[in-house]
């Protein structure tokens, strides 16, 4: 103590010297070990390869090409000076027209989106934390379905100090989402004596790389009004969907319905996985309520989009027969992606849950456990990183309650490194299935 | 309340429902009638004058054409891919780079800024918000010195629930902050019981144009040493002072006095004004403390910049014979505009506090108030607004504890405008001067 008088050490808030929020986990752990030793074909074949990245590599050619022809997207002409000084939250109208416009072409126009409920933030991280201040207060909850995407530990909960409850899913019907699970884990919350603000779910699932179905999102809208709490709908997949008719947006419903609560929903969308670009930090909420509208257009002054960024994707996303063109071939070839892993597995005796959308697929390992709990999960997961030297995502750290499954990332690398991936999987299981 | 049971309405949270910080002020109230009637030269001639807007347009000659020479700043060749996957919350590191390198050049090279510090968010806005989340919890204060930037009552408290202490300085020192002010806040604090984490200067001062001499520097580092508090120095003006010797960064005299407590500072740094990129949104937290940029950084990821944007500006600003030249040309166009206000108002009357820095000036109308209190300020801001249709803020606005002072922008019209501006001042003084 005498000694600290003389460099007595400042103090900080509780949000810097609390919790890491994740980033000591497997999640990042793997990460680095990438990261030590990445995998290149022809500089570092023994290297790692990265399967735990979320990123969408497949149609980038497609954006190029875009970008090639259209100059005018990514400069101004006379235009300079009004776009480096436009930094109205309320975002470019164009930009908010192509988005909503962009959000109704992915849903073949089976939903409306009026661009003046278009809220323009820094990516979806930043949506999903500005709906949460939003909707719920310190200390208060909102229940999210396992397995869920790890950053929402920090998304939700880091500078909010909201909690997360999870509504446990688990395989016996394909992790889908129960009026039973729901009911058990708002009584979990309220035992605890926290009040429950509202369900958020992504839809297309990430990690399971699945679409609710109809009957569970119409559960889950009937629960949300019995419970009068909010609806978050995290939809940032919803282009990734490999055949558009296999998702239901929540949006489809209020409007099928006619729903009368819509006050009560919101939608989080964002370019960086459809698009592949995340990088460019365009996420968006659109909410039924005019009062979280107003709301976080004002508060998306703290995560606004580069005005710069705004004019090349308006331009971008306002040519409807390019758009057209490019969701339908970036669900072609993410399909075929998926196809080309899943039967890989399959030829070697691993079997995924069946999916049908985003950039990775939810696999089954738990029959290679030596022991049925996290340690045996994290022990495979070992082997995966060190042995077979593929990164990806144990269950665990999505939440997962049954141990045994991981999520494998498959569009953030060419077409070979997937083969050499699949390879090395075969490779890892020829003893395996030889016992 | 009967009919109120078919359609309940959904509960928001304490932000989402809470005061709207300021909106409804005059700051606020001005721009909408600059908007229902804006000036134009040659459409509107007797339409409102906007005089409430600190955005630096002097200067946009330089950067068209450095961007019309360069065009690799604006695409990418066969960098695209890369770039718009970049989403590292360290951000680009040839961009943070430069960015140190142009805090440096404007301060001469009399601070060192190193790269590894640089913490980006979009916006200084979010830089602001950022270090409160980081430095103080919820119920805490920060001291903040009057007149201060209306924002504030936004960026620091909103989402943060943190309370700014008012540090009152009056015209009887120019404004400068005392140690009696200093120590006198504090005490307003701690009788409230609430608990003081740090001190946050604007320097140069927005509102007031000036810049806060090195003595005032000293003594707040002796204050918040001896307090064991943090001292936040935003600097987003520091190239907009009109000549770099006149500025004295908290970074030089860290340097210079070889501060061993540096932990307990930090600066925030934007892009808006010295560049007049307000779009693009840029903003920088720059922290002596090791724990601070760690948990900034990792914060960040709610804030970040386009990599697009920051592509753009890595080439612009490391391109020095550039930088330099526009520092430079930016500092006398300043000057130059500030004197032709300055004179302009002298010779009709109106006496502006000795600024020497900023896009603004700091004016006195305290004779001409009817009553010398708040309403008797609104009164003649009305007076302003209507009569002579400039839209300037009035100093309460700013939390100003003297009645009578204005705030009036400069560098966000041609210098044709700005004629007619004082064209119309004059005409608004001659009656009051014939008295």
């Amino acid at each position: 103590m005498g000694l600290k008088i003389e460099q007595p050490c400042v103090e900080l808030s509780r949000v810097a010297v609390s919790e890491t929020h994740g980033e000591d986990s497997p999640y990042f752990a793997g990460w680095k070990a990438y990261d030590e030793n990445p995998y290149d074909e022809i500089t570092n074949s023994s290297g790692v390869i990265q399967m735990g990245l979320a990123e969408n590599q497949v149609s980038f050619d497609l954006l190029e090409k875009y970008l090639e022809k259209h100059s005018e997207a990514s400069t101004w002409g006379k235009g300079f000076r009004e776009n480096a000084l436009f930094q109205d939250y309320h975002g470019l109208k164009s930009f908010r027209t192509a988005m909503a416009s962009f959000m109704e072409q992915i849903r073949e126009g089976r939903a409306k989106f009026d661009p003046d409920r278009v809220v323009l933030t820094a990516g979806a991280t930043a949506a999903n934390e500005l709906l949460t201040f939003i909707l719920a207060n310190p200390g208060d909850a909102l229940l999210v379905p396992t397995p869920y995407y790890p950053g929402f530990d920090r998304d939700l909960r880091w500078r909010t100090g909201v909690n997360i409850v999870p509504i446990h899913c688990d395989s016996s019907n394909n992790f889908q989402i129960t009026p039973q699970a729901l009911e058990a884990a708002y009584k979990e919350a309220e035992a605890k004596n926290i009040k429950v603000r509202g369900v958020l779910i992504t839809n297309p699932s990430n990690p399971l790389g699945a679409t609710i179905e109809r009957s569970v999102l119409e559960e889950l809208l009937d629960f949300v009004t019995r419970k009068n709490i909010h609806l978050v709908s995290d939809e940032i997949y919803s282009g990734s969907v490999f055949s558009s008719s296999e998702f239901v947006s929540v949006a489809e419903i209020l409007e099928a319905r006619q729903y009368k609560n819509a006050e009560r929903v919101h939608i989080v969308y964002s370019l960086s996985k459809d698009l592949g670009l995340p990088g460019f930090r365009v996420g968006t909420i659109y909410s039924y309520n005019d009062k979280v509208v107003t709301t976080a257009r004002r508060m998306s002054s703290f995560t606004l989009i580069s005005s710069q960024t705004q004019h090349l994707l308006a331009c971008m996303l306002s040519d409807k027969k390019f758009t057209e063109k490019y969701i339908k071939t970036n669900r072609e070839r993410l399909r075929k992606r998926y196809q080309m892993i899943i039967e890989g597995l399959r030829s070697v005796g691993i079997e995924c849950l069946k999916g049908n959308a985003g950039l990775f697929c939810w696999m089954n390992l738990s029959p290679l456990l030596d022991k049925p709990t996290r340690e045996g999960e994290l022990d495979l997961w070992n082997s995966f990183l060190h042995e077979v030297r593929l990164n990806i995502s144990p269950g665990s750290s999505c939440h997962c309650s049954e141990p045994g499954w991981f999520r494998v990332c498959f569009a953030n690398m060419t077409q070979h490194t997937l083969q050499v991936a699949l390879q090395r999987i075969r490779h890892f299981m020829e003893p395996i299935n030889k016992h």
